[in-house]
C-alpha cells in the first residue's frame, strides 16, 4: 500500500486493544482506527456541525464504530477529545466558544449509547500526551507543548504528570502579552489575540486592507518582502516568546513542541522564536524548542493512547 | 506553659515521628523540635553567616540535634529547607543569588554527619506543602501559595501534586508585570521589582526622597494618607493580580494563599488584590483569595513535614 499523505509511514501506537479515535474540532472532526498491532488508519474528516456537535457525535457513533471494526476487527473502546474546557475524571465536557456545549456528559453518552469503555480527553492535552510519548517531546517529563491553531492552548507535562486543574490548565491563549487588540474572551492582548492563525490574517487585512485567507497568506506575503507581513508575523513572534518566558517562569518546562497550523511554518516560526525567547530568559531554566512530530493528528493520536489506557488501567499493568 | 508570639496555642502536626526541622533564610535561620506527639518547639532564630551558609547548616547540626533531642527526645529524621533553585529529588541546593551556593549535595553531607534520614525542600514549596495539609488551603488539590517576602515565589499544587521541575517551578518573582524597574534577575518589570517587600520600600525612597525600613513603613504612610505611598502600594497590587491572571491561565488554581512578610498587611492587602483581579478575570477560573495561615512559620512547618514523609515512605502507609 502507498501511503497517502494523512497517513505517512512509520506512526504506530504499538501491540494493544484495537480502539476507535474521535477529535471533535471546531471545523472538522477527524476520525481514526487503531488496530490491535498499532496500525493508525485514519478514516474520512468530517465537517463539525455548528449546532448540536456533541449530539451529533453521541448519534453517529456506532456507525464509526462500524466503520472502524470493518478495517480493524473488533474494537474494545473508544476515546474522544474535543476542544474548551474539559473535565476528564467526570467524563464531562464542560464548556466550548465554539462548539457551544455546556456541562455535556459525553463519556457516560457514549458509553450507554455503545456499551464500550470510553475516554473523554481535552484535544490539546491529548496531543500533549501523543507528543510525549510518541512525538517530538518523547521521554521528556517537563513538557509544554503549544498547538497554535485557531486558537491557542497548551499541554502542561510537570514532574512526568500532565496538569489538569480541572480542566483549567495550559489555557495560554489567555495571556496577556501585549498592548492590544480585543480577544474573543473579554481581555484586551491576549495571546490568541496577536498570534492565532486566525489574528494574524485578520490583523494583516486590518493594516493592508488586503484579503488573507490564513496565516499561510501572510508568511507567503512576508516571503515576497512584504513589510506590513513581517510585522504582523514578527508580533505574533513577540507574543509567543513573551508566553514561552511566562511558562518557563511558571512551570519551567524543559521542551517546548510547537504544534498546530502555525507550526508547519517549521524554521520560520522556530527561528525567530528562539532569538526573540533568548532576549527575554534571565533566570529561568531555557526550553528547547522543537517543531511537533505528529502535525494535526497528535490529538487523534492522544484520543487513541488515552483509550487504550483504559484498559492498562484495568490490566494487571495498571499505571497511575 | 503561656504560648509566646511565635507558638500560638493549637498549633500540632499531629502523632508522628520526632523531627528537627530548620529554615535557611537569606538573613535569618529558623529552628523547630517537633515531639511524637504533634508539639512544634521553635528554637532560638539565628543570623545566616553571610558566607559558607551550607557548610555552616552542616557544621552546626549535630549541636541542634542535641538541643530538638533535649526538649522532645530522640528524634528519628531532619528536615531543612533552603531559598533558592533545589533538586528535591538529588537532595541538591543548586542555587542562591542571596546565600552564594552552589550544586552544594547539603542532603547527604547532613545525612553522613548526622547518621539521620534528611530531607531537603525549597523553603517556598515546602510552605506550601504546609499551608495545603495544615493551613488556609488544607483539603484543596488545585493550590497556589504566593509568598512575598525580601524575594517573591510561588508553591504550586495541580491536581494535588506540587510541582518541581527540577526546581524551576514557581519562580514567579520573575514573571513580567509592569513597564519598569530593573530587576536582581537582570530583566526588567519584573513582579519582585514592584511587588518584594524590598522593592516596596525602594521604589517609595526614591520617588520621594523619605526612608523607609521596609514595606510596613510604606503601609503606614499609606493609611496617614501619604499618595506616593498609595501609588507605591497600588503598583505592587496590580503587579500581584497581573501575577494572579497568568498563573489563572497557566496552572488554574481554585485558592490562591498570600503569605510571606507582605501578607501581614491582611485585608489592606487581600481586598485591592480581589477588585484588580475581578478585573483582569475573564475565562479563567476566579480563585478565592486567602491570607496564609501559618505566617513566617510555613517553611518551617513544611520542612518538618518533609522529614516526616520520609519515615512515611519507608512505612506500610506509604504515599506518592
Amino acid at each position: 500500500m502507498t501511503p497517502g499523505p494523512s497517513n505517512p509511514p512509520g506512526l504506530s501506537l504499538g501491540a494493544g486493544v484495537a480502539v476507535v479515535a474521535i477529535d471533535v474540532g471546531g471545523t472538522d472532526t477527524k476520525r481514526a482506527a487503531v488496530g490491535a498491532d498499532g496500525t493508525f488508519v485514519p478514516l474520512e474528516t468530517l465537517p463539525t456541525p455548528r449546532l448540536g456537535a456533541a449530539e451529533w457525535v453521541v448519534e453517529q457513533a456506532p456507525a464509526w464504530r462500524a466503520e472502524a471494526e470493518a478495517l480493524v476487527g473488533r474494537v474494545d473502546a473508544l476515546g474522544v477529545v474535543v476542544p474548551g474546557i474539559v473535565d476528564e475524571p467526570a467524563g464531562v465536557a464542560v464548556a466550548s466558544h465554539n462548539l457551544g456545549w455546556r456541562d455535556f456528559p459525553l463519556r457516560e453518552l457514549l458509553r450507554s449509547r455503545l456499551e464500550l469503555p470510553v475516554a473523554l480527553g481535552h484535544d490539546v492535552r491529548a496531543a500533549g500526551v501523543a507528543e510525549t510519548r510518541l512525538g517530538a517531546a518523547a521521554g521528556e517529563r517537563d513538557v509544554a507543548v503549544v498547538v497554535i491553531g485557531t486558537g491557542v492552548a497548551a499541554a502542561l507535562v510537570v514532574d512526568g504528570a500532565p496538569l489538569r486543574a480541572g480542566g483549567y490548565a495550559g489555557e495560554i491563549g489567555h495571556l496577556v502579552v501585549a498592548d492590544g487588540p480585543a480577544c474573543v474572551c473579554g481581555g484586551r492582548g491576549c495571546l490568541e489575540a496577536v498570534a492565532s492563525a486566525a489574528a494574524i490574517a485578520l490583523r494583516y487585512e486590518t493594516r493592508t486592507g488586503r484579503a488573507a485567507a490564513g496565516s499561510r497568506d501572510v508568511l507567503e506575503a512576508m516571503r515576497a518582502g512584504d513589510a506590513d507581513a513581517a510585522a504582523v508575523w514578527q508580533d505574533a513572534v513577540e507574543g509567543i516568546a513573551t508566553t514561552l518566558r511566562h511558562l518557563s517562569t511558571i512551570t519551567g518546562p524543559e521542551v517546548v513542541v510547537l504544534g498546530g497550523g502555525l507550526a508547519s511554518a517549521g524554521n520560520e516560526l522556530l527561528e525567530p522564536i528562539e532569538r526573540a525567547l533568548d532576549r527575554r530568559i534571565t533566570i529561568q531554566r531555557r526550553p528547547s524548542l522543537r517543531i511537533a512530530a505528529l502535525g494535526p493528528r497528535a490529538g487523534l493520536v492522544g484520543a487513541a493512547l488515552l483509550a487504550r489506557d483504559l484498559d492498562a488501567d484495568h490490566g494487571p499493568g495498571a499505571g497511575a
